[in-house]
């Protein structure tokens, strides 16, 4: 079995603080990390259920590619993160059966895990990001 | 904690036997249920990892929803579902919060679970289910 479980679904927000008294108040979860991710302009975190996570991703900058996800589709699932056990066996086989991979080599996600995305057109429509996970987290 | 778990993500689909090689082949899961739910025009099916489904959903008639869904944003991810242990009960808190409930009372789902839908505005920009699981799934 390739994939293990579902790590995490990601919703993209205008605003972290807005988005959260929804996941915190309402559904009762807590925020396990938080962090700037200046590469992607993005500021991100993720809330724990007892088995899955949320992560709600906000735009820190004008030219964010998520802003203009934002402004052509408003808020709401951005991406459906799945885990693996080893990141780099995974991205070697499905590259070998076709699968069109945004990320060839793993890199740093939200919360120190090691993530790898494939491209929606190979995985029904949907950004698909696969997930070594970091033991911490 | 009102949300206990990821219960499952929910892909729209051409053709259910066309998507599945990915989740089968590629991806490695098995299919848990298959069924018509034929007050909702579709056919869906539920693949199980170790925690959480995947659900692929396919129009059954021409002027199936989810038809429509397709037509105008093509396939891909449709619905988030979180499991809750007491439905009623987590449906009755949300309406008291002003959550807007697509449905205010459970109704059966695939896989005999009992569910209801949060609407999208209420809930962060995503179509969202409630569970309350079916111990048999």
């Amino acid at each position: 079995m390739l994939i293990q479980r579902l790590h995490h679904v990601a919703y993209v927000v205008h605003d972290l603080d807005e988005a959260l008294p929804l996941f915190t108040d309402r559904f009762g979860l807590e925020v396990s990390v938080r962090e700037h991710m200046d590469d992607q302009a993005v500021e991100a975190l993720a809330l724990d259920t007892h088995a899955g996570q949320i992560e709600l991703i906000a735009p820190t900058t004008p030219d964010s590619g998520i802003r203009r996800f934002l402004e052509s589709r408003g808020p709401g699932l951005h991406h459906i993160a799945y885990e693996v056990e080893d990141l780099r066996a995974a991205l070697r086989q499905l590259a070998e059966q076709g699968v069109e991979l945004i990320d060839s080599t793993p890199r740093r996600g939200l919360g120190g895990h090691q993530v790898a995305f494939v491209h929606p057109q190979s995985a029904g429509g949907a950004l698909t990001e696969l997930v070594q996970a970091n033991p911490d987290h």
